[in-house]
């Protein structure tokens, strides 16, 4: 979001280049305070029960109606592990536990860096909330993959799959070129 | 920072919770735009040549005249490990490669989540600019580990000289809870 007004004092910035720095900043005409702009992270996980994996229906834009792995922006306060367990509860119901840190994402067209954590749920309860019309457990063959809401999300679980064939996962940072789920794959 | 005017047209905001949400947000009495307040990622490296590290040594406020490794804001429109390489770039003047992610710390009580990079100088060319008023390669016995700017930057080489004991580096997230050296360690 663009920054075309001072959050300070109210008054109108303009876009230069400060003294000290090699960034356009959203400057102040009035108080000088230099407005910056950084990308937010995104925590979500990997929830695991009995071999299945827990996914929820998006019941809002974008992509509603498709499936996703539970996922939000960080808020001020919390670490990422606390994030990525708040964001599961609120789109799932699902209390989890973190396993260990999996994938992150640059999505640098969207300014996000999302992290992605293996999960363990301690029982199966779940449920549809605000955010998810459906909540429900996945075997891998029942994945419905053609209905993946973001190419992230569908990455990972790609990713997932792939290596609890071996049962070893280790953390990699990845590059995310497009977000939504392309027709083609 | 306090978002006090909205961004969008300059009017007051107020402190609400919006209706679907359920974080206190600054809102826009007269537009309704809601503005969040998230964690900014910093990103750095730890630039090891022939066996030795690079340190810069603060030209800036805060913890000026103490030693840290490179490391700053992640940008918009550039990934972590860009962003790690610019960083080093600019603090040291050293060209360096990325050669995994090792650490990542959340600093919750400055709303901060640090990643540094494990890193490889192709050069041994570095030297001071704007931020740092002296930057050299130190041996491991050399670590100025009184002098150490940021607690997250000595619990980074801490874990590096340890898992370097046996060439093992795995990635992990800690927790760091006071961001400044404190005299007592």
């Amino acid at each position: 979001m663009d920054i075309k007004f001072c959050t300070d004092c109210g008054s109108p910035t303009q876009l230069k280049i400060p003294a000290d720095d090699d960034h356009v900043r959203a400057i102040c005409e009035k108080c000088g305070q230099v407005h910056y702009s950084n990308p937010k992270m995104v925590v979500g996980s990997i929830p695991e029960y009995e071999g299945k994996i827990l996914l929820c229906r998006r019941n809002i834009e974008p992509q509603k109606g498709l499936w996703t792995l539970p996922a939000g922006y960080l808020e001020n306060g919390e670490s990422v592990q606390q994030g990525a367990v708040r964001e599961t509860l609120e789109e799932t119901r699902a209390v989890v536990e973190i396993v260990e840190p999996y994938r992150m994402f640059n999505i640098v067209f969207v300014d996000q860096i999302y992290l992605m954590f293996r999960a363990r749920m301690k029982t199966d309860r779940f449920g549809p909330t605000k955010e998810s019309i459906e909540v429900r457990l996945f075997d891998e063959t029942e994945i419905p993959w053609d209905r993946i809401a973001f190419k992230v999300i569908r990455q990972t679980l790609e990713h997932y799959f792939e290596d609890r064939k071996n049962n070893l996962f280790s953390f990699g940072i990845f590059d995310i070129h497009s977000k939504l789920r392309k027709p083609d794959g």
